[in-house]
């Protein structure tokens, strides 16, 4: 064991058992976006208290849901997985997913362990901290509600759908998202970290099926309305097809605040990099575009702008977790 | 953090790190025999290699054989947790099987750990190893070979039956058994163990199905004959209904003999605890009896013999892991 190996080794149990540094930050959301902005500011901060949604109902967790009657645990996992100390083994077996057998083709090893933690824990809250504990997160991860919920959405022609998987591919543009059932008490842990924080973070993520879904839960809302934490929405910088098609971003805010009640949001935090042509022809297949970002609007519902560059290099038109941290960090302390 | 909690830290550290104490012993077997002796004996010593039967094709050992193409990982698994911490977290997950879920019911959590590590640990023996280190196991535990094997018997009546899990219901007595492919190389660092051994364990469990696979393995029963280690048959108490209905001591012993030669082992271990008449009774209705031991037979085979009282207190018929350490540990240094 070499100098660096020990410095290293000390630096990791003082942060661990006594040095909660950092300003306390809350995130809320779901999805892929979330688990992006967690793995940038866990850099800067150990008080991270991540909101998830648990509306899920498709795919791995969906399965574990219906089947063992569970909480669906993916978007909970990837969270995890985001502030995990990373490249441990167990964050490996966290991240896992079966690729043959029929029976375990496209399951989550990570969404096992924790429909088995559900067990051996006793509840789903604390399945979660076994997770954590195993998994050295850094910060805290808490559905948004312990109550088994269905989320549903009103189309702009009426139409009725129910379950987050159908949802994200609506045919007509959504009027509003519900949850039943419509009272679902929030975690309380959830509630007082919402209270204690100095920014509360919306986003990045799908709107209406990972962002609002948490703001749905009454008493969530309620608290971060009364916080007197800054308030920032992330603004995704692509429409989602379905979702929110056509979309600018003032017309994301609007959808959160048609939901919520209007006028509590202090930032909206947006991309600056340019969509090379290239790419935005290959998300023009999917029928998905830029988010304009409509300076008046977003002025009118008077929020202040923050525009950086937020992207990553790459084919996809990704959140950079460093730059997306650097922007967030930016903002602490502007109140 | 008290003095015996540093005490026992220390202890727990310098075991882990500095100090590999006690006898070498090699243990032979599979099934639910070997893991019991394993429990027994970890208290003793640290030098402990499980070399463990891969011929198991039921349960969810059999689904993830036939759905991925690994090892079946079941015996192998009730090792590591024999060896294991006990109480920790990880060991709980690995002991874990999912009750309900239509397609994971009965399916053990550890085998699937254990099937997931093979693919990112490389290999079968590699994802043993991790699984080790995350279970803190004393001792190692190694499979018999490497191959995909298939166990075959020869029945008295001229029936050929293959497969592990048909054998144990053979209707007539079993002749032989042997191996697919025929030539199946071992792990070189079983016969290293086997080398360097003070004492070899043969059993306790299914004579054909559990203890005699893994002397199948030629280059494993040469090592054993070979080696300067004292070599005791630890023989079950109860007949096997189909396995060896009807055997006594001795015909364990001489089914040994028969499949790889003769005279090599020094003792045999015998149970003296009488089996309540009651017990008897729930046992013959399944077609078991207590394993009569033939002492004039035994001493004609050369063998010397070890008896105790090795049972359980228990409405089962089952070795006691501390009674059977204890009686194995007074064979070491008797050489």
């Amino acid at each position: 064991m070499n100098y660096r190996k020990v410095a290293g080794l000390i630096r990791q149990i003082s942060r661990r058992y006594f040095l909660r540094r950092g300003p306390r930050i809350v995130a809320l959301g779901g999805g892929t976006g979330l688990p992006v902005l967690l793995r940038g500011i866990k850099e800067y901060t150990d008080n991270i208290t991540a909101i998830v949604t648990v509306a899920d109902d498709g795919g791995s967790s969906g399965r574990l849901r219906g089947e063992f009657g569970i909480l669906p645990p993916g978007d909970i996992r990837n969270c995890l997985i985001a502030l995990a100390e990373t490249e441990t083994l167990m964050d490996r077996l966290f991240r896992y997913r079966f690729g043959q057998g029929k029976e375990l083709a496209g399951h989550s090893l990570g969404n096992l362990l924790i429909t088995a933690l559900v067990d051996i824990a006793g509840d789903f809250q604390n399945a979660v901290k076994e997770a954590s504990k195993v998994l050295k997160v850094r910060g805290r991860v808490l559905p948004s509600t312990l109550n088994q919920v269905v989320l549903h959405a009103e189309l702009a022609d009426g139409t009725l759908i129910s379950g987050e998987s159908n949802i994200s591919h609506a045919h007509a543009p959504i009027k509003r998202v519900f949850l039943t059932p419509e009272e679902c008490p929030p975690v309380p842990e959830a509630i007082e970290a919402i209270a204690q924080a100095d920014l509360i973070l919306l986003g990045p993520g799908s709107l209406y099926t990972s962002v609002l879904p948490n703001l749905l839960v009454k008493e969530i809302a309620a608290a971060v309305k009364r916080s007197r934490a800054l308030k920032c929405y992330i603004c995704n910088c692509m429409t989602q097809p379905g979702e929110t098609t056509g979309y600018t971003a003032s017309q994301h805010l609007r959808a959160i605040y048609d939901h919520v009640g209007r006028g509590w949001i202090d930032f909206c935090l947006v991309n600056t990099q340019v969509i090379s042509q290239e790419k935005r022809k290959n998300y023009a297949q999917q029928g998905a575009a830029p988010v304009v970002v409509d300076v008046p609007e977003l002025v009118k519902l008077g929020v202040s702008l923050v525009a950086a560059d937020l992207l990553e290099e790459n084919e996809l038109v990704r959140h950079d977790p460093h730059k997306l941290a650097r922007a967030v960090m930016y903002l602490v302390g502007k109140g």
